[in-house]
């Protein structure tokens, strides 16, 4: 329900812990009508065995056919409701690159992309998706641009992504983006949604004006655009909320930032699975609670590998011993949407999810998948709902009422 | 969830085709506390095919324990909160008659009666259910009624039903209606439920004592009551919300009014089942949703015949295939509420709920009927996220927050 005055209200200390670990883009579907989903078709014995252990069941990440990005994901996760606390992408990528967002800065999310010289039209979304050196030369060129009364960063992400933050007095949110979103269309002019932001539009419009002049020249990216044009929204932070010393461990930039966002700490860790056990091991006597984010399972889903989202799905399977080994109170395993192999993306799918702790019933349920879960006895259930269901489990939250 | 502007802002434009089969009163109970009910009894091998191969469930049309009217039944299967959206009766019977109800109109459903000329007392509240002639001629009486600085349109409809209209300034609904319910009882006066609505009241009382002395030397029609009074509510319409071009296939004036609410096209039908299904077929191409109304399985429940309303399911099972190979992307069949033979009414039951669609997770569910779709995988959902769930099945939502 996403209550978090009555969530504040309600949580007590402790000394259990709580994992979260979320498998980006869990979800997935058959790959012929009679089979099984990515989860199904791994061998995973240990999440099976888990399973047999906790309450199942399947969980719609924001509402029923909403196909959630990153962010809402996350932010259900998190005991956030999705509807209520947005997040620009810009607010995202800002933070996920550690850059030091404050409150009332304007961040973007800038995409270099290709423009044909003549008509000015975008040939190449994402210019040849160059290498993140290049990108990072570009920024280099695109600090330049001066606006007047404002500081500004360019900085670059990965490849032909980077962020751009204004820092002054007077910014708005509420802000179209430039990117049109197909090839064959020129980028479009920042509009303002409110009055107020028609001044903060006019600042963008003039220093993408600039951007264009500066990278006439270069090749393939002659050209960008900005996307999700925010200001962080200023979420109550879990910490307060359920007085859990929060700690995140993910290795996109994307998931450290709404991680932040939230209240955690990041935690510095490698690229592999085994850094982020290590990283969890290393810390799991400095907080009450982790959220553990594997990227992979997404990133193969959305490449349309059924087979590699599946072998990302046992490698988490292989690792889980040494996390169950660090004795955490309470788990949690999901994902913040489903991206099915055959669908190549994200999309509206409940998730399959698995709630352990000592004080749950178990349900029959012995296998971790979506047909089993539809069975489990959690039923269907809301994202929302999963954090003030660890924290109960927890033995954190107070009663409520006399 | 019901939240049209975030679905306005989320649809995109396809090439996908959605079929909405809605069997009017599908829900049922069983005859005996063992037995099956009128869906399960029914013979569908053609419905339990599609079945095995979809997503299925049971869905609560308004909020539990609500019994629907065909007006709240109809626009939570058209993605209306019916609870937020509220249609008067006459409004519905106006649309539904094809009469060109304008925005400001006031419209009421009329029922001739019979009354004891020496008490006034109502002893007949459908006047021996009048044939439609003798219905037209009475309304042609009644418009003889002049009310000042109005226009009044009094249309028939079936037997004993009529429509009312007054068309002027300063109408404003928010009114009793005059039906006593029962028999044994006067008509009652139109009370005003809001302060401006009560020169409105007092021109309706106007038009029915004017009424009642025209009709006094019929028989059996020597009276009337006026019911549902209202105007347009003035609908979002689907067409601008979901980006979907909706043509709407339905005998009976009533559904066809609500779907011209909710911005369809309504489709010149005959009035079998086939001549329908042959109403599809020939508008195939120029509408990316169909609502398609099967009224009879209402009737027959209404009537409590268990039986024949287990015929008028066969009969739709009948000419699925005819449906199928159409090729919709998506289908969903399910019905406005339950009218169990058993109860002679509609009732506040869930009603079973199948979803197909290339990208769903079939679910083990292999026969159509409420006990199978209790284990189905959709679980326990809502009328209103239904077509949200068909749209995003038909490719048609975009992803939600970055």
């Amino acid at each position: 329900m996403g209550d978090l005055n009555l969530m504040k209200s309600l949580s007590i200390e402790g000394q259990t812990k709580i994992l979260l670990l979320v498998l980006d883009g869990l979800g997935g579907l058959p790959a012929t009508p009679d089979g099984a989903t990515e989860l199904e078709a791994a061998d995973t014995p240990n999440l099976d065995a888990l399973a047999a252990r906790s309450i199942c069941g399947m969980s719609t990440a924001v509402a029923p056919g909403l196909t959630p990005g990153s962010g809402p994901g996350h932010l259900a996760l998190f005991g956030y409701d999705p509807l209520e606390y947005e997040i620009g992408r810009g607010v995202l990528e800002a933070l996920g690159i550690g850059f030091d967002l404050r409150r009332q800065d304007l961040a973007a999310r800038g995409n270099f992309c290709t423009i044909d010289p003549d008509t000015g039209l975008i040939t190449d979304r994402r210019a040849g998706r160059i290498p993140t050196e290049v990108g990072a030369r570009l920024c280099e060129k695109l600090r330049q641009i001066s606006l007047p009364g404002m500081e500004t960063f360019v900085e670059p992400v990965k490849e032909y992504r980077f962020v751009l933050v204004l820092r002054g007095e007077g910014l708005e949110d509420g802000l179209t983006e430039t990117d049109p979103q197909q090839v064959g269309k020129a980028p479009l002019p920042v509009e303002p949604l409110r009055p107020e932001a028609a001044p903060t539009a006019k600042l963008l419009n003039g220093w993408m004006a600039e951007a264009r002049k500066l990278l006439a020249d270069e090749s393939p990216a002659n050209g960008c655009n900005l996307r999700g044009i925010a200001k962080d929204p200023g979420l109550p932070g879990m910490v307060e909320i359920y007085k859990l010393r929060c700690g995140a461990i993910a290795t996109y930039p994307m998931y450290r930032g709404v991680a932040k966002l939230a209240g955690m700490d990041v935690l510095e860790t490698g690229e592999t699975i085994e850094s982020e056990v290590e990283t969890l091991a290393k810390h799991w006597a400095d907080y009450d609670f982790f959220f553990f984010h594997v990227k992979k399972t997404d990133s193969r889903g959305e490449d349309g590998d059924f087979d590699a989202k599946a072998k990302v799905i046992e490698h988490v399977d292989e690792v889980l011993p040494d996390m169950l080994a660090l004795e955490p109170d309470v788990i949690i395993i999901s994902g913040d949407h489903s991206t099915p192999a055959v669908w190549k993306a994200h999309s509206w799918h409940e998730l399959p999810v698995l709630l352990w702790s000592r004080y749950i019933r178990p349900d029959g349920v012995s296998q971790f998948g979506e047909r089993p879960c539809m069975a489990g006895g959690l039923g269907h259930i809301h994202h929302v709902d999963l954090l003030p269901l660890a924290v109960a489990n927890a033995g954190r939250l107070a009663k409520y009422g006399a």
